[in-house]
């Protein structure tokens, strides 16, 4: 089995000094938060540029050639409502270590974001909901299915959609978190890429309990099969479960120093 | 579901202060060492006398009658070789909190311990190994069988024989581990209940590292359905965890205090 893939989820728009920093293309916030975020281990990082209505294929195109530039061509997540800021985002994008992640469709109002994908060469996270979370895992997989038809269907290799169950707040939604987790089964026993969001779990907890409930969380679903997460990196405790997971699914080899590596 | 249930393992012989106090019959150490444990949230204790082959039947007696009288009756793990020191404890146990564990059968040389614990209304420990490490599971499977069988044939509810997979070191074994994590799925999926020596997976790593993987694999294992584990709770990271998965599993409602309770 491959590494566990973490998309570093800081680079994001709904950050003061992020959304003013692409705002003014200021590099320097959005390099210090690259720098972190690999630092700590990511694998990717997602670009939020929000829905960018204006300039967003201008600032897209910014933000993809700073960040490859300036750290060795890492891979990125383009996450945006701006279907052309994604293109524009790609258009400029280096390859070579990684193929760039649409962030994201749906079965809903953001199906034809598959179409973008296949169009591109791209990955596509696939949200398996249409316009409102899935009622049960019954409704999980037909959208599951039709996504994934949708992108065989336009030459696209079934492991570049990344099925993403939709991770539900336990504050309200606590008996749900086990049919989340059997879905995540589910896309594993096909075969199938998946990922999300997933301190969604932890929204509205204390601040220190977060970290506790987010690496509980991610141990159970890389047990189900999870292969990615969209994650903030510089969780210590987060980071640490997900390298020890690694170990017990023999993912990677264990040796004494492997926190560190 | 029901709540996981930890098993304390620090009234263990092989420490030297647990050794001495047992020898000389002092009471102080093992008291101590109970309510740091049943602080922490274990659920029962293990009192392990070592084989006692001397005075174990006294002895077993005279560690019963101080836990359970100083701790409200607090169930027990009767933990040695000495089969008679386990049924002397046992006469003297009060079950008003809990039925006593005979830890441990085996498929081998042990297995009387079954026959021991249906003729006393115990829980017993079955270890799926016979003399030596089930070499897959298949194999784990069949010892399984046939410790369930002996068990039912004398008269033994399902729920009170608790599968112990045998965890195994991930410090030469790593390439086992997703299997002996099949095996409690394979456990949960018959409606059995499990438990085992978790942290004999992470034997021989550096101390820091330990409790973040037996962290992670009790998550995996809980996940997987284990539904106890023989550990230290006084490891609070393992603890966190435990209440955490109980948590997503919907095994105990979750409150933003959850983990003092």
């Amino acid at each position: 089995m491959a590494k566990f893939i973490t998309i570093g989820e800081r680079i994001h728009c709904i950050s003061p000094a992020i959304r003013e920093a692409m705002a003014t293309r200021n590099p320097e916030p959005i390099l210090k938060r690259a720098k972190e975020q690999l630092d700590a281990g990511a694998t990717y990082l997602d670009v939020n540029i929000g829905p960018a209505e204006n300039d967003g294929e201008e600032l897209m195109k910014w933000a993809v050639k700073l960040l490859q530039e300036n750290f060795d061509n890492v891979p990125l997540a383009l996450d945006t409502a701006n279907r052309k800021a994604i293109e524009a985002g790609i258009s400029v994008y280096n390859r070579s270590k990684g193929k760039p992640i649409v962030n994201s469709a749906d079965a809903g109002s953001r199906i034809e974001n598959i179409d973008l994908a296949a169009a591109n060469d791209a990955i596509v996270i696939a949200l398996c909901s249409a316009d409102g979370i899935a009622a049960d895992n019954d409704e999980r997989m037909v959208h599951c299915q039709n996504l994934l038809e949708r992108g065989l269907s336009l030459g696209m290799e079934s492991e570049d959609l990344w099925f993403d169950p939709l991770f539900l707040v336990i504050k309200g939604m606590q008996d749900k978190q086990m049919e989340v987790l059997e879905a995540i089964k589910m896309f594993s026993d096909m075969g199938l890429n998946s990922t999300g969001g997933l301190s969604n779990n932890s929204n509205g907890m204390p601040k220190h309990i977060r970290p506790i409930m987010d690496a509980t969380m991610v141990a159970m679903c890389m047990m189900q099969g999870l292969t990615s997460a969209i994650v903030n990196p510089c969780d210590q405790r987060l980071m640490e479960t997900i390298k020890s997971a690694d170990v017990i699914k023999n993912n990677t080899l264990y040796a004494d120093s492997y926190l560190e590596l």
